[in-house]
């Protein structure tokens, strides 16, 4: 990882406080591959409830997507970048201690970007999938 | 608003530990319009943070957006219902000390449902949309 | 209707050989409401096949949806703009002598544009709903 | 190819008068990769005109989305499928003879299957994306 790149990661992990509770870490950055993978741990607050003990909500699902799939974009024009839009889908439950999102840039233009991502469970079951647009413009 | 969906909403509410953390409330359903809006109030762990004090994080604006749109077709279908995918476009900045969203099932056919959502703040400016389809099946 | 969005419109309706192949017609420009209006009518090409007769395929309602979004953002910023993406919903079987979608542009910023497409059968029933972003600057 | 597979293809490119005006073949099916490839030739009706000569239109473009990511999913569940929704990214301008679409499924449930999109050009650039969901009852 480059100087820039872990600048970039920092300033994720340590400037938004969103991001801090949801207690998010980096587990590779791969330049090469232009892929960011972070891995979220389960804490009460995540908890869909209900009669699906153990399950993370969609909601903290969708944060993480959004959050992995800018930090895809960002190490690539330099700087955290506001999202345009995405769109998640939920393809099974997710359980267990952590998940763990995988973001790919598909492809980053002068005005935008666009980024993959890939929620995996403990199991390495693809729990759900995102893809979001983004200004390639950091501010 | 009838018994039952004062029953499905109490349960969204109250039944799941992300909702709770998020601390909505209801701010109107009307089931003669097929409308639901809830309130978000801003708290330290949903900033956004960096130099853009006061504004809602995204990830919490899309957890929002899935949990109104979801509350609109659960109404409908009397129960809570799996969110199957979802879109979010963010159009300002979400800043104040509250947002609010209102959400309307566009439709609600056997298999699934689709619910708008208009996210405003509190000068009634549009922040955000989201777009979501649900399971019509309750479970 | 203003003379500018006379041209944009005319630009828009002989300038591309899949939109005179689609056949659209303008069937109203609101510039007060901000919403556009057009109108495809069935061609043989155009159908579904299959145990459906009569029914549009999707695609060629993707294709409306795009266009007639797209139209709403140009006539706000002067000029037919690229789109960066859009989600189209299925809502019913689209049959019938021609469909009409009207689509309004919820927000047009400096960098992006976006616009909901409703689209009606001929009885007025709700078929699909699009949700585009599009460039704001033409070209 | 099993002979079942043989059949959904063809009942794909031979039932419905819009998958034949698109003028669609096979390129490969792989069911061990769940893969679907199929190939789409310009012709002067799918051109988007104006200044960009030998473009093809984003009509077009989502219209061959929708139809090979439905192919992806009608291989695993036996028979064509109603679209839920889809999402297009447009990444570059898509020019040349033929455009190529590679369709994987990414999970088929009980009532939903996903399928990822790319689409390629002569020059195997990716030129948009496209995510689908499909209902997992053929009819």
């Amino acid at each position: 990882m480059t100087d820039d790149a872990r600048a970039i990661v920092a300033q994720f992990l340590d400037g938004s406080p969103f991001v801090s509770f949801l207690n998010l870490s980096l587990v590779e950055l791969d330049a090469q591959a232009g892929t960011v993978t972070m891995r979220m741990p389960m804490r009460p607050e995540l908890e869909r409830g209900g009669s699906m003990t153990g399950q993370f909500h969609g909601g903290a699902i969708a944060a993480l997507i959004d959050t992995v799939g800018d930090l895809a974009v960002a190490v690539r024009v330099g700087g955290a970048v506001p999202t345009i839009n995405f769109r998640v889908d939920y393809l099974r439950p997710s359980t267990g201690n952590a998940l763990t999102a995988t973001a790919t840039a598909r492809r980053v233009g002068r005005t935008v970007g666009v980024a993959d991502v890939d929620v995996m469970d403990e199991q390495g079951r693809l729990t759900a999938v995102g893809r979001g647009t983004y200004s390639a413009q950091p501010g």
